[in-house]
């Protein structure tokens, strides 16, 4: 395989996975009778779908997985030009391809309704009925706090080798602070996936789920170039800068 | 010891545990009243019996306690031919026993009844109800993914001492997905040894739980080669890859 | 940026994420109805904070997030003099800031009212109803074990690169023992943030959940020396001593 | 200080944290209404005491906290005789001062009983009725399989420095497993503490708590002169064997 062609069946296979993999921990099992996880045990699916995959194949491309992830690092001069485009692209077919799989074994099950399908909402679409306002300031803080532990935590003053292991926990803790607010995004390419498959209403609300994490990512992105580097401009992924 | 007896003792006792402690607190602990620990408490459970027996014995015998892991291993080029046979006899019998004790233990409770044993099912003894196709898909899709992070984690490129980490977490994660399609397999030894104590429509079901994790097991295999050592072949097991 | 200005940077983001995140998910997301996330949740929502953060940016300042490890470092001689004010003035603008900008966010659903909103107490606005006895008690003893462990695990003779683990899941611990007697501060500027928003009975009692984890701590430092150091004095930062 | 009181006073500390984290958890917040911990938030506060006490002072004393842990070390060749009596003093005197204060804190509670003060006990003292023969075996088999997972990432040929991890969350595991048979011991210490507080009948069981998990552990230690020493004699403690 050419260099190109394994960071993106990286970024694909470890997209579809956070997609399939938490949205499945809330679709399939967050609110089985009795014995269901709840909100706690999503925020550790959608983490641990990051941990794993960061140290299956962040060796490879650097572990992404969210077109926020890659423009923030973009813009702390950590990824390069070239891989920006195809990263996002292979992450939407990944998060799509991961919600459709979803949706086939989800039916699966006798008189099975999708409802929402584990889509970002605001507003009405709310899981707790938060304003359009709360809901793009909570997307725009959770993912510049995202972008700033990842950006610290992958550089080169920080640990080598533990990095997958704050960065996969705080999506966690994102998750666990933010679920009643947006259902948590911080991440475009998730939020598309689903959407196609929870419907039109949802679909009309996507355009938040990229600007406010992007925003977030980009700032946080622009602040590492001070405080992680000292303003150094570093035009390489992040799995170049830690080699 | 000899190296192949050191080898099996280490396989047999991580699937021992695996099987016992995974099952032990499904059938113990679940549905306690009140403060019993839910589906969340056993996928955890299953997870960190691996990522502990990998710190124990991956040194050992690579620590794979699943004839998947194995066979998928095999199939990557990261497990000699000479031990592929002697692993899984050790694995479905250290997953039997580790079945008996708990009968024993759970049984030492007046008036407790067995039921489905936390055995693995489809259809009918699916416990959400899936179909059959939901759940051939679903541990086809999850082994597949259990496989690609093994084979990513313990690459030659990734961080080294760390793969017990994410490899145990996704194994959580993956029941966090899938306990309410089919209970969550991924490990044809673990379904083997409480099928036997859970009746023989469970056994009946069995040729699914050996069928689609290793198909889904191979398959990641095959794609690793490509992924991960670019078509070359590595006779060994993960430990002598990893050393 | 300046030595000065990069380690106040990271206290304030880093007390910021820890009130933020800790109070967020106990205002937003633990009560949230069949599915919230209850203690367990709130108490690895704190820890991953610290985790998360120690990560990102504990080789720039240190990583302590809370007047109380300022000082118990500074008692142990860990932290240079000059350091401490500006430190814990970032923190304390940094817990403010958090639970300013987690009121903004919480009061974006209608007819929410922030109650106590995450402050801590005693007695009357204890959640447990415990006495100010047992809360002074179980604030010295909370923070005493956790400077321990801090020290002990940022010490010489621990392993390098992991401390951010044990420091961070000892939070949690913490959190999992303490929230029925005092809400857990363990931390004065997470103390102080939410009491601003949650009123003046809170306020009153600010006094506790300073004095009480400080006296803690400094006993801790002070033991440190003999356990940990033998005596000598080393008067830098955490991150000075462990480089 | 000299080396022996260094270890002795690791060890108090360290039984003492286990002992008052743990029971504190189950005592404290276990059953608190709508938001409790439950059983899975006690299984984790045991692991994680033991996971940050092992970074905290693993390298000054071992970080055994347990005088199964501790013999079965012996047992194995790896604890010097000269350690093994004031370890167990030190450990013994640890956990019931830790159950001491924690009774003194959560008798700051009007009209708080102790109960069982999360006290181990088998027959009509287990928590789901388990008999006297399954509660034997239980502490017996878990007890083997920890010192087996101890003894395992802490020989010569495992990851260096992760051993903390793999031992608290088999903790944390073996709790997942076991709370509903015997409250959980595999610790004679930690037994011993809170039946001082449970009452006469809890003391009266005190004997399979420590026969139990001790013989469980030396089985394992002999074990392991097999399986990771090849029959070699280490005659040191754990922490100069990892040096």
């Amino acid at each position: 395989m050419t260099d190109i062609a394994r960071r993106v069946t990286a970024e694909f296979f470890g997209t579809f996975w956070l997609t399939f993999g938490g949205c499945g921990a809330a679709v399939l099992a967050a609110a089985y009778p009795e014995l269901g996880i709840g909100f706690l045990g999503v925020a550790f699916a959608f983490g641990l779908t990051v941990l794993s995959m960061a140290y299956a194949v962040g060796h490879i491309s650097g572990g992404h997985f969210n077109p926020a992830v890659t423009l923030g690092l973009w813009a702390a001069g950590r990824c390069a030009n070239k891989h920006v485009v195809p990263y996002i692209v292979a992450q939407v077919i990944g998060a799509v391809v991961g919600a459709a799989v979803l949706y086939a074994i989800a039916s699966g099950k006798a008189g099975w309704v999708p409802g929402g399908f584990a889509s970002n909402g605001y507003g009405a679409l709310s899981p707790g009925g938060y304003t359009l306002g709360a809901s793009f300031l909570t997307e725009l803080l959770a993912t510049f706090f995202f972008l700033f532990i990842i950006l610290g935590a992958t550089s080169k003053g920080a640990a080598t080798g533990f990095a997958g292991i704050p960065i996969g926990l705080a999506l966690t803790l994102i998750h666990l602070i933010t679920i009643p607010v947006t259902n948590t995004s911080v991440n475009p390419a998730r939020s598309t996936g689903p959407a196609l498959f929870g419907g039109a209403d949802y679909v009309g609300q996507l355009w938040l789920f990229w600007l406010a994490p992007i925003a977030g990512a980009i700032v946080a992105g622009v602040l590492a170039r001070w405080l992680y580097n000292d303003g150094a401009l570093v035009d390489t992924s992040v799995v170049e800068e830690r080699r």
